[in-house]
């Protein structure tokens, strides 16, 4: 059976154009003029474009003595609702350490709930022998090529430079790319005690505990790092300049590293910790914290400018009463906020509408930059023949105030509570699949998202792996006369 | 008749894949596999790219006194040997000063002789209601959204910073894009009469009196009236770190400004305009100079990074005639060198297989940048159904040795001499059209390109113009009570 | 006759210690414990200071086709009142276009009136033989060693760059100090005209009319001409990142650049402009504009780290009725600010007070670094044997709130009226004379002040002077035989 | 009895100027014209200047398994020859790991062997209960204001960032002055390790494996552990651009962060690992290692831009038999090289003569700057009545080439074999003894030397508390009603 989106206007990263688009089951099979199918989705007066790929959420994911509250299945179907046809998820090794074991259980958790595609980053949290054997089979055998490492979080997930250099040295040879949580957790334990010790309890305590100097430091240390261990990078969720400062600053010396802002830094900013009403504080306590307006101005540029790539939302959602875990105590407050279904029309509206991205670097921002850092492009984030058919018909037309009473989320508040957005899907197709439809009561499908295998050595790797290869440091051949003998 | 490129393995900007390409006239009508056409072209083991686009050339330029000798067909020719299929040229008022007479001449000029398409940019060398008034025609009516100006070659090209303020408002405007060669004219002229009053008459002088200073400087200017006036802004020839953090820093500020480093200063150094051969100087005398390997190190980065976009080559190359104008004074050496044949083969050799460019980096700075930001992609700079089927066989097995006794480029040296290549072009197709066939005997095809006209109003564009309306800085509303009534 | 100061705590830019302070006439002749003069001041509590150099004013100034309403007399005296025993005003050439001339001419307007002693900076308005002829007799003969240039004021004071380049190289060989305004007039103008031509005619458009990137542009491009000239350069009135970026960047190289903050720019901000009262907010029309606290952040990181090095006024004070003259018009509100008597008790209660500055940072900028940069140090700008008795005994108990009421200049406002302050002079000298007392009544003394002559050749001066000669490029020897006979 | 220094032209950090010194025991007296003494040391055609302090020394350090070649004796010895008459040495913990044991020890070494007046940096080489109190004993009784922190040298010296934190929170509150050794001790132990593995046994990899983006990370997290924890940084050996960065960086902020280039990396570079003679490279082996030219080009911009404020030698010399330690393996080269009597005449040569720097920036750097630092001037690092006469008659007419077999240093090389320098002193006096004569076959007075005491709470210190305590995160009030009664 075909399906044709007919009468949009196909938006790519790399540009725009009236088009009709024709998918025969999962795939995309023609992109042309006045294309017929058996079924027609109409996309008159509206985008036609890829669909959304967050990759960073933390559904379900046991943090911090409790669980995150979102589901697999409410947050794929809180995803397709928003545009999103595919997150990646981190999966943590459990108290046996062993990679393996760990996606063995994840994809336990997730298969029977899952909405849309997903895949997930494995995370590397110690180090041993036994971990360096397992990356291998985790990229050639389970297809994941990408290895995340904790800069924060002291005694739970926090690895040392050492580690990190091992890792970082194992992802090159295996071709994956390692991610970074990136603050210094020495610091931030320190800074906590320091403010506990001095009374300050409250969530606004936490965006004190986490200054932007102390991600700046951690995202500078992961690229040198890197460059040494001869890796391109990837930092996840960075939030302010002086992050953004050091992934430029590397960039400018032909280092290959990525930034990642997530919409929460972009639009919300400090303030809201200094909220009167601790429950809408706590709601909003994640790492890194929300940092005032100049911070947003620099990660829109590294936007525009290229310095970042992509648009995440750090999806861990926890519930009122976790988060009054930290009622006395603003380091037992569950870290995390959600975003999964609000990221495409929160950076729409307050991206493109004002003119500081193009629709292009919207789609860029959203699913292009990803899968091809991810390397699973264009299977996914493109609209391309023998691509998989997960695509948005996004209508700009469609204003909405976003509310908890509207949302697909199971948590009972919204970060972005008020805010009005200026367009929404009005379709979102996972491999042909329509998922999601504007207004017709669409109903979670779980189940029915799949795993996606993502091969490793992408062609960033490839290259700086050559140009590491051919500026390796030359041995001086010394004349063994010129040697003294020793003593 | 149809034509299948098959076996090869196609390099965009986004991917590469393994893929047959059918040519139905002028036009790619088919990507995929098992294709079959009435004639094939074979693609085994290598790489089927975009036509490369060099957006910098001044082809029979009346310049300096003279007039650059390299014609629109030797010219058109010898890119096509090096794998370009576009070029676009600049189009210099005459006398009278008006544009369109200008672009009539440049079309009887080129219109017999191109080899393969182009294009023109139109300079902007004075202002007045005149010009004003023809921009809006050379846009709309001419098919011509660039606009050229010269900071430097006073009493000549050169226009002050308020000329460049509203030709650059009328680009916004028009949405158009300028250009810049940035230089501080002012400086240049100053440090030439002081060199020569000290003696210094030689071409090393030449570079001397144009270090990188006067370059960033003028830059730097450059972009911030473009900012003033509220329009992206293309910088030509980018030679140094100076130029190149002004770029930088322009871009993470949010304003959008393009660079465009040269194949020569990404790989030829200042050393050499000391070569004790005069001829030798003389002949790689161009503006801006060549500078040190600080400098190129920092063009490749831009290049990866993204902070630079597009390589070109200022293709102007005057004979060892011409050069001798200025045996006794370096100012009077015409200002130009080649590079149109080498550009492709060179940045493959020297970025590709250094691991410092992936190949889908080598084709964005080759052809699909350029393409995009002169708003003509997916026409042309892609490998795309649909797309004018300018097209390479790129054959990383051909390894040669530059020399002047092979080149297609009329003059009688190669500023590349000698420098080994690893990459050619099996076959060049300008719209479907073999042109080049390596070791075929091949010959030029003058009067065979067409002009591509240019729409105006790119995605960036559009983009910035709604920022900057969105940001216009308000009026406070005053209560004329609160106003003194005068003296 | 001898006087002493006793029992304060001298604070110099370099240290701190209790000593007592002996002056005979003129000079200080003892600096020690337990000395004992005819008369004796008392610094109990308080420290002792060098007296506050002011190296910008514009006293009566002919300026926008009116005459600045502080006269020297009032200047002065109010410069006293405040802490600051010598300013350096700005000597501007008549119509006749003569240095010499307009050296005698401000001579004659301030010999009579002048509490204090005073200096001038001379401005290059033009470019021609015969000021190139009076420079050397300016410094020479007049003891001028400092050359103002001004980028802006289009059609009035401004230069262009050739001419600037000339006159830096002036100034080289002389050993003088080129001053510039830095804001590109061109691009003010241009601006003006759209602002007016949009209807915005009020004290904002000021601010609109010269944003930051304009001042940061000339700023660069007046450092890279002071480069070519080998000259090191002074720039007054910094009052945004984007110069002192320039400044930064320039001073990391190695070139010896020079900012100067203004009181105004440290400690108020563009919202001035938003004030609903017209008055309110062309009172405070001065070029470049109040900026926004990022930018504040910047200037006083500058003073601390070393990036800036001097705070001074550009006080030029305009009444009412003459900024009335732009009540239609924001072009023709006489720009210009008040401050003489305010900028040391702001300095400190906003910067020694809050920890930004040490005592002695506040010591450096307020009177040291401008007189070692001046070469007019140790005569004044220290606390030390054989210098002026410059000296303010500084009581950082008396608070005091700013008002228009108490002030000693003659204009009708103040814009840093009810501003409290936490230190005042107890006592000023000018060498050695009590020319204020604070709560005691003091009034002003004309015609006790002198004209301090500066030689040429500062320190700075001589080692750029070494470096340019030393570094200066070097010619090619080429054989004649290589050389090409020609044509 | 009284010495009177004649005729010569005193140099300080801010003038120069033509007097005579009177010295009476070990303090100036007076500073004038015509003085007359009981002696006469003739300074006619030279430069007095304030004797040079060396913040950077290890004498007879036990390192690496071996103690360091240089005493007490021969290194002060070194010192006065060349100009220097005070150093402060780091003195490390015993196994006892107590402070003040080490300091016994310390004060027990150098007691009856200095020729010159000492002082000592305390090492914090791990972190506990003891070492937090005794830290206040070592400031208030042992007048020592400065703590030694290393970053690298892994399972040796090396402190992880939470002991940074608590010992830097602790000089805060001490008012002393942390220092770090900034390189990534955990990415160098890799590096070396993965070199070793490779076959890479020689000196030079010794600089590969420390490469300057280790340090440059290290340096930036050390000054944001600095900012957190509210005090001043002192960076040691500043080598490289990136660690250069990092201080402007943090400067630009308003951070008070120092950097001490040492005078081998201003003037040697990295090929000197290269040759082909082991023993040759081996003595070069040093940490941070030699870098090349363009790291050098921005030590010196730092000097005269004041981004960095201290010159020094890290002293640390061992012979030719102890570098063989590590002819299998360039990880058991003892690090250290010498120069102690080299800084001054080197710097002279090619900073001074060369136009980089002013003779009073010469001085600043090797004498009062660090003087200030360490909160003894002017005690130290003047010349100035009341202070001790530590005074070098500085002869820039003595050209000499340096040579071990003139050198007082009593290992068997010199790292400056060669170099020519234009300068010596002619004259060195420490507290009023001439302790070198040019020429004069002085011997050394080992014993005669004297420890420093160092009083905490120098200015920079105080406003920085000042600052941090103004700006505390303010903690938020919450109405107890709005905050949920828990779970
Ligand atoms: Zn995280
Ligand atoms: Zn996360
Ligand atoms: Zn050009
Ligand atoms: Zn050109
Ligand atoms: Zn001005
Ligand atoms: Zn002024
Ligand atoms: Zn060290
Ligand atoms: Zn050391």
């Amino acid at each position: 059976m075909t399906k044709v989106i007919k009468n949009g206007t196909i938006v790519t990263a790399d540009r725009q154009w009236k088009a009709d688009v024709l998918i025969d089951g999962e795939k995309i099979v023609e992109i042309g003029e006045n294309l017929k199918g058996d079924e027609t989705i109409d996309a008159t007066d509206a985008y036609v474009i890829p669909g959304g790929i967050d990759p960073h959420t933390h559904l379900e994911m046991p943090f911090m003595g409790t669980t995150a509250a979102e589901t697999f299945e409410s947050g794929t179907f809180a995803a397709a609702a928003g545009g999103t046809t595919m997150l990646v998820d981190f999966c943590l090794p459990g108290e046996d350490g062993s990679l393996l074991n760990a996606i063995d259980a994840w994809d336990k958790k997730s298969k029977d709930q899952i909405c849309t595609d997903i895949s997930y980053h494995m995370a590397i949290t110690g180090w041993n022998e036994n971990i360096f054997e397992e990356m291998e089979a985790v990229v050639k055998q389970r297809g994941i090529n990408t290895f995340k490492h904790f800069m924060a979080y002291k005694g739970a997930l926090m690895v040392e430079d050492d580690e990190m250099f091992a890792s970082f040295k194992r992802c090159a040879e295996l071709g994956a790319l390692p991610l970074v949580h990136a603050e210094n957790g020495d610091i931030v334990q320190a800074m906590q005690e320091k403010l506990l010790a001095e009374g300050q309890t409250g969530p606004e305590a936490h965006a004190y505990s986490r200054p932007p100097e102390l991600e700046g430091e951690a995202a500078n240390r992961a690229i040198m790092i890197a460059d040494a261990a001869g890796t391109p990078l990837y930092i996840v969720h960075v939030s302010c300049e002086q992050a953004h400062e050091a992934i430029r600053r590397a960039r400018q010396k032909g280092m290959r590293v990525y930034g990642e802002p997530l919409i929460q830094h972009l639009t919300l900013d400090e303030s809201e910790y200094f909220n009167k009403d601790w429950q809408y504080a706590a709601r909003r306590v994640m790492s890194p914290p929300f940092r005032n307006k100049m911070h947003q101005d620099s990660l829109w540029a590294g936007l525009s400018s290229g310095s970042l790539q992509v648009v995440a939302t750090d999806h861990a959602a926890f519930s009122d009463v976790q988060k009054r875990m930290g009622l006395e105590n603003f380091t037992l407050i569950p870290n995390g906020t959600g975003g999964l279904e609000e990221r495409m029309a929160m950076l729409w509206t307050q991206g493109v509408e004002t003119g500081r991205l193009t629709p292009e670097e919207f789609v860029a921002a959203t699913s292009t930059n990803i899968a091809k850092i991810l390397n699973i492009y264009p299977q996914k984030g493109g609209i391309m023949v023998g691509g998989d058919a997960d695509i948005v018909v996004w209508d700009p037309t469609i204003t909405k105030t976003i509310s908890t009473s509207t949302q697909k989320s199971i948590i009972e508040y919204n970060v972005f509570e008020g805010y009005e957005v200026t367009a929404q899907p009005r379709y979102t197709l996972s491999r042909g699949d329509v998922i999601w439809a504007y207004g017709q009561n669409s109903q979670p499908q779980p189940g029915r998202g799949k795993f996606v295998r993502r091969p490793a050595f992408a062609s960033a790797s490839k290259a700086l792996s050559k140009w590491k290869s051919l500026n390796t440091p030359r041995k001086i051949e010394r004349n063994p006369m010129n040697i003294p003998s020793g003593v």
